[in-house]
């Protein structure tokens, strides 16, 4: 039987460790501010948003939402990022997707200052972890790191295989395991045997976004599996439900260390979204 | 017995495509120069220089050598580096190595302008890479791309094994495999079943530096062997010889394809320089 991967007390440890940090900086002088931008809200969007901002306060740091008009021009969102760009009392800046259709992501990410960028979606932010020279990280790829880590298990000569190769994940989580000296296996939808590799891992990485997309038949005796999916699905009684991408009852049986959803990628996502902003603070 | 790939066929075909269009621009009044730093100067260091330079007349594009002596300073070198990414005559900056111990070679490298990057070793055109943005990929890299493609072979769920994970090499071809939607394990010194991992390649990139890393019990029947490395041995004889990272003879028994060393990478790489500079000045 797995042992639990608690990502709600893992993220408790990091927010009091960056309480500590940004308490110290403010006795200091120096105030730390996030600037969330959120076009066209939705009801969901707001909740999320709001959690956002209850976070940030908890551990010292200002949250200054934007809420902007779904009717907003690319032109209108580039000189309001470019104006948190130049201002100092802004320590990071991030943009809440999805955006209106008519807006460019991509663009507008590029221009975010990468020293600012808290959510580590900057192509200089992706090139310094090549390179070598982390500087800020996708929040959701060194959540997966993390919780890794807390585990305590050697990386160094280990096979870990990655599940889905986004730019925001599994790319960057398998460039990490790889600086860690891991053997690293990156397998997407066009990969031929998915069960073989997954078979061979001692870590395994699953992030898809496809639920039970994992079964035990995928999982090695006493693997670490970090399930990093969160997907909404429709119970038989006409209920929701929050499921990752790892049949987890079934799964568990068979891993070493597991990690729930909820409970355990998400909240220390949001921690190092945390910590990602004092990062950006300390770096200009 | 594999094929051979022929890296000084292929290249000579880039050199025309590149020349045709150089040509074309120089028409319409876009002249291209690259300008290259060679800090410190020994007489190997200058005869690679010399062949560079060789090699982008002969496309048509002008080759400026600034030789700088070894005594010089960070600042200097980040001054003569701003002043080239200023200067609108600069299509492209390329900075030899080794450079002298004193000088911080990624904090120069980092100063390049990315548009003007020819190399690709700036943090952005790395993070490009990941995103799927790509503008100017490593010319080692990519040309490790282009000849696994002149085969013609499959990608699209193929298993490519990637030994080495070099920033400027394994890395960046592990991301470009992956992105062609190939399943990639990404290989390095601490692997502990290299063989293993190498016999399941469709693909197999040797990017370590290690003369006969990479022999017959490595290579699956058939598979893709594309050899990175250049290593100077010397023959018992005494005599010097220039050998990659694969025992060329034995694995070509068994291979599909294969790359010589010399005449396999070294070659497109000169020539995914100048394709990369043609890049750069049609990227300002």
């Amino acid at each position: 039987m797995a042992k639990l991967i608690d990502g709600v007390a893992l993220a408790a440890t990091v927010k009091q460790n960056v309480q500590c940090r940004v308490a110290e900086l403010a006795a200091a002088g120096k105030k730390i501010t996030l600037h969330a931008v959120l076009v066209g809200c939705t009801a969901a969007a707001e909740m999320y948003a709001q959690r956002q901002g209850e976070s940030c306060r908890a551990v010292g740091i200002d949250y200054q939402l934007h809420t902007l008009p779904a009717e907003i021009t690319q032109a209108q969102m580039a000189d309001l990022l470019r104006g948190f760009n130049a201002d100092k009392s802004v320590s990071g800046i991030m943009l809440n997707l999805p955006l209106p259709k008519h807006l460019d992501v991509t663009a507008l990410q590029y221009l975010i200052d990468p020293r600012k960028d808290v959510e580590g979606v900057h192509p200089a932010n992706i090139g310094y972890l090549v390179a070598g020279h982390t500087q800020i990280v996708p929040c959701t790829a060194i959540a997966a790191m993390e919780l890794i880590e807390s585990t305590g298990v050697e990386l160094r000569g280990a096979e870990a295989v990655v599940v889905g190769a986004s730019e925001i994940v599994g790319k960057p989580v398998s460039l990490l395991l790889s600086d860690r000296r891991a053997t690293v296996t990156m397998c997407r939808s066009a990969t031929k045997d998915l069960a073989m590799h997954c078979c061979r891992a001692d870590i395994l990485v699953a992030a898809v976004g496809k639920p039970g997309m994992i079964g035990p038949q995928h999982v090695k005796e006493g693997a670490v599996v970090i399930d990093v999916g969160i997907n909404r699905i429709t119970l038989p009684d006409g209920s929701k439900k929050t499921v990752g991408d790892v049949e987890f009852d079934a799964v568990r049986e068979k891993a070493g260390y597991i990690t729930p959803v909820p409970g355990g990628v998400g909240p220390m996502t949001v921690a190092m979204l945390l910590k990602n902003t004092l990062t950006c603070a300390e770096l200009v």
